[in-house]
């Protein structure tokens, strides 16, 4: 039997043929459509993987399993978030719970940027999630895009309040409010801070991480004595997340500029990283914002220069959400289910004892145990699963649904041969499996960690594989159309008007999502116009 | 002048006969009283120690003082906070914007507890803040407690709400909601989790940090079989939090249980650490609640237990919040500011350079340098203040008000004995200063260290004589009363009614702080009644 429960899970019931997660089979509302209301009273995800199934079907291997994701995408997305317990819908329509395992990951993303961010020469604080209704109007494009998604608090106390408070939906008003009250000279400049809070944005078509009610963030502001000062910053930043997205998440984000229709509502210029989900569908996965003097302009935010001249701040803000956690489970993962890259993972390696008879279990735990140790000590991140209430061969299926990047199994031949098994996640089958790994500490650990960081390099490449394969350079609106009609992204020359541009979108649901950083040489004509144009422009349907 | 500047600041300017800070002098609105409204327009406080003054008064030793403590310990808290950049007012009455200082104390409180909650078995994660009303109505207390300090959303994206949201004063209600969907058998638990966040509660009266509109803090919330180890683990919690404040905020604060009437709304008990602030009020610092089975039974959260049979989990939440940074402000300080004890400062060393003529300035600097690096590799938080737009006797007064533990000098002449001129922040005057402490490494980094340590156990140590001589035995209520008129803590036996601890209350403005854990031996009788009483309890003033 052990040898059979070493062979991988998914040979034992290949992914197509197993029935879809348990709990779609209870009849709860799981595959809400983006647009549908989210489900709250049927919403019991989270007891997925947990006790009634570990009740019911103790000992099955099939629980916790998830729609394949080359069925179906979406379900896939949905099931996994609920089987691996990642988050569960919230009480109030388009609100999330981020359960332990999914938070672990944000706070993997949190640990590296926080880092980098006091680095670049940002400092934390908290301003007031309240903000002023008549703060949101001073800014006249911050309120036309803002003002359809806020929350507004009308009591207080008990009490009908004289003005309403806007729950932020982003801070530049009240940022910029207090920066009034600090910045008075050139030597107050650059002022850079950065805080890590929860907004709200009333969104009615909500996708748990992708895009819901509130959700949490960083947002950096900074405010700067010159044009060049601030646009240097903006750029500083969305660089700082294209390496994270590359170096951690293992997301091979193209960076670039969004075009004058797509830019935030009261910036000069965005700057955004776009990602390409296991779908096809592009996600823009973090922005930069050169806000100009906009919002300068529009609190009297202003300094005494060098000459004694009273000058507007330039200013940036920009932001990594929560939606980020979304753009790592699909962009990696298969039909098992989610796939994790080593640098964020909440688990970088499960050890799953096996053992049959009672006397076995002493020796094995015993190895385990030291197992366990050595890895902790060197720094992995490092679960032991030593339930009894479950098959060696559930728990496969279980944390490969969850994304673990790597597995150790350890049975008596194992202590006996001072060595283990390892399993990687990406690799499936044989292919992924050692046998015989030396349990020598030094040895383990090298190795351990030499798999780790292949896991890595081979997830990024993977996905930057599947980018570039579905990138389509286009000359025509036509071609265009046919890329975007084969859920593919299209890239080519583009100078058209804003008008051109909604067409696309109509016509097409693409929209321009960014001009990339990088472009290609020569002289370039617009496939829409046939103008000249100075940048290739991407386009593809998005989350 | 180098030896000059060398004197204590206070010697240059008796505290005592300092004016204010220079922006009270403005005729800003700073010391609002704590039932004032926050006057938002009138609080440019940041910049008390930030640009105008810097350009206006360049090179003067006055800036960024305050009154002394012993004057007006109110007065001072208030000058503080806005000369030491801790915090400033938001826009809308009541709330707060924590700035990067006074932030990274909020930081240094996370960084340790959140270590801590994990190790004692925690996992953190997220719960959205918006509460559909119905739920805080669900358990009796709990609604009368909160109902009037609650912010209501009652618009969503344009549109009146159906079901009014309420901004989540504390998240008991939206926890045990998704706690029935996950628990629902003995296996689930315990469930132990932890969040940090923002919650709202609609004070009328409020003081920055102590009590705000929104502030910050961690909930735990943990759901058990028994209720036995329920109360173990609020117990548990209330001791990480006397640790810490022990050990890392260096506040002696007493640990007990709160009187029926002090007890949380939704709670069977209430414990709490109470600490002394510098004017001898009290302040409750955090608390750990045994919730009993009041949430499970009003949400229904129920488990199977071994034998089959459904019961309601026993549950417990606890939390410490931004409030606490106000405690330790209160604790700590002189009249010249601020004080920090050295676990908990954001800056531990602040290097002032010391050079008169051009030439001397770069030997100066390099040696500075140096100084720097061997700090900040040995783990220490260091900063170095090169600016020249400031003399080192208006920085000496600057970073003793900003209470930055030590302090090290560096001049020519020291460059050339290679030793360095130390001072501590907590001894005043020439007993504070070392003078030829060695610039090689080792020796620096030891002596550096030991001082630091020295510091953070005696600010404990006087912390703890301030309080034990401001503690007094009461055997009588005219005891008590005269105890509390002095502005000291009463403490004696107690098992009176609630209406004698009421009748207290409305006599004397005391409330019982708690029934310490630490219990005198021996027989008593209560002090209000003449009874039997199993327990002393301490009364006081408090925030």
């Amino acid at each position: 039997m052990a040898s059979l429960l070493r062979l991988p899970s998914r040979l034992l019931a290949p992914a197509a043929a197993r029935p879809a997660a348990l709990l779609r089979h209870r009849g709860r509302c799981l595959h809400a459509a983006p647009a549908a209301r989210f489900c709250a009273a049927a919403t019991t995800t989270g007891a997925s993987a947990a006790a009634p199934a570990r009740t019911e079907t103790r000992g099955g291997d099939r629980e916790g399993q998830v729609t394949p994701r080359s069925t179906d995408f979406n379900a896939w997305y949905t099931d996994v978030i609920a089987a691996a317990e990642l988050a569960d819908y919230g009480p109030v329509r388009g609100t999330m719970v981020i359960r332990p395992y999914g938070y672990a990951i944000w706070e993997a993303i949190q640990d590296y940027l926080n880092v980098k961010f006091k680095e670049t020469g940002h400092s934390n604080m908290y301003f007031p999630q309240f903000i002023p209704y008549s703060f949101i109007e001073k800014e006249a494009s911050h309120v036309e895009g803002f003002s359809p998604e806020l929350a507004v608090v009308t009591i207080g106390g008990g009490k009908e309040l004289e003005e309403k408070l806007v729950v932020r939906p982003t801070s530049e008003t009240i940022v910029n409010h207090m920066f009034t009250k600090w910045i008075q000279s050139y030597r107050d400049l650059p002022l850079m801070i950065n805080q890590w809070a929860n907004v709200t944005r009333w969104e009615m078509r909500t996708k748990p991480f992708i895009r819901t009610l509130e959700f949490l963030w960083q947002e950096g502001h900074t405010a700067h004595a010159t044009l060049e000062e601030a646009e240097k910053e903006a750029m500083q930043m969305i660089n700082v997340y294209t390496k994270f997205s590359y170096e951690h998440a293992a997301i091979p984000v193209i960076p670039g500029r969004k075009s004058k229709r797509e830019t935030f509502a009261g910036a000069d210029r965005t700057y955004t990283i776009e990602a390409m989900m296991g779908d096809k569908k592009a996600l823009q996965a973090g922005t930069s914002h050169n806000l100009g003097q906009n919002f300068s302009r529009a609190f009297e935010t202003q300094f005494m220069d060098e000459s004694g001249q009273l000058e507007h701040v330039w200013q940036t803000s920009w932001a990594i959400s929560t939606r980020f956690v979304g753009g790592i489970i699909m962009t990696h993962g298969d039909d098992a289910g989610l796939m994790l890259p080593p640098r964020i993972a909440p688990i970088q390696v499960v050890i799953v004892p096996i053992w049959k008879k009672g006397e076995e279990k002493g020796v094995v735990m015993e190895a385990v145990a030291s197992v366990e140790n050595t890895l902790k000590e060197a720094g992995i991140r490092v679960k032991v699963d030593a339930s009894e209430l479950r098959t060696p061969g559930w728990k496969f299926n279980f944390y490969e649904m969850k994304g673990v990047p790597m597995r150790i199994e350890l049975g008596p031949r194992d202590v006996k041969n001072r060595s283990v098994v390892i399993s990687r996640r990406d690799v499936p089958g044989k292919q992924g499996k050692e046998f015989g790994v030396s349990m020598e500490p030094s040895t383990l650990v090298d190795h351990i960690k030499g798999r780790l960081e292949e896991i890595q390099a081979s997830l990024l490449q993977k996905a930057i594989e599947f980018r570039d394969s579905n990138i389509v350079d286009v000359s025509s609106y036509g071609e265009l159309k046919e890329a975007i009609a084969e859920g593919k992204w299209a890239r080519g020359p583009w100078s058209a008007s804003d008008a051109d541009e909604l067409k696309v979108k109509e016509e097409t649901s693409a929209t321009i999502r960014c001009f990339p950083f990088e472009q290609p040489e020569g002289e370039k004509k617009c496939f829409m116009t046939g103008n000249p144009a100075d940048e290739v422009a991407i386009f593809a349907k998005s989350y």
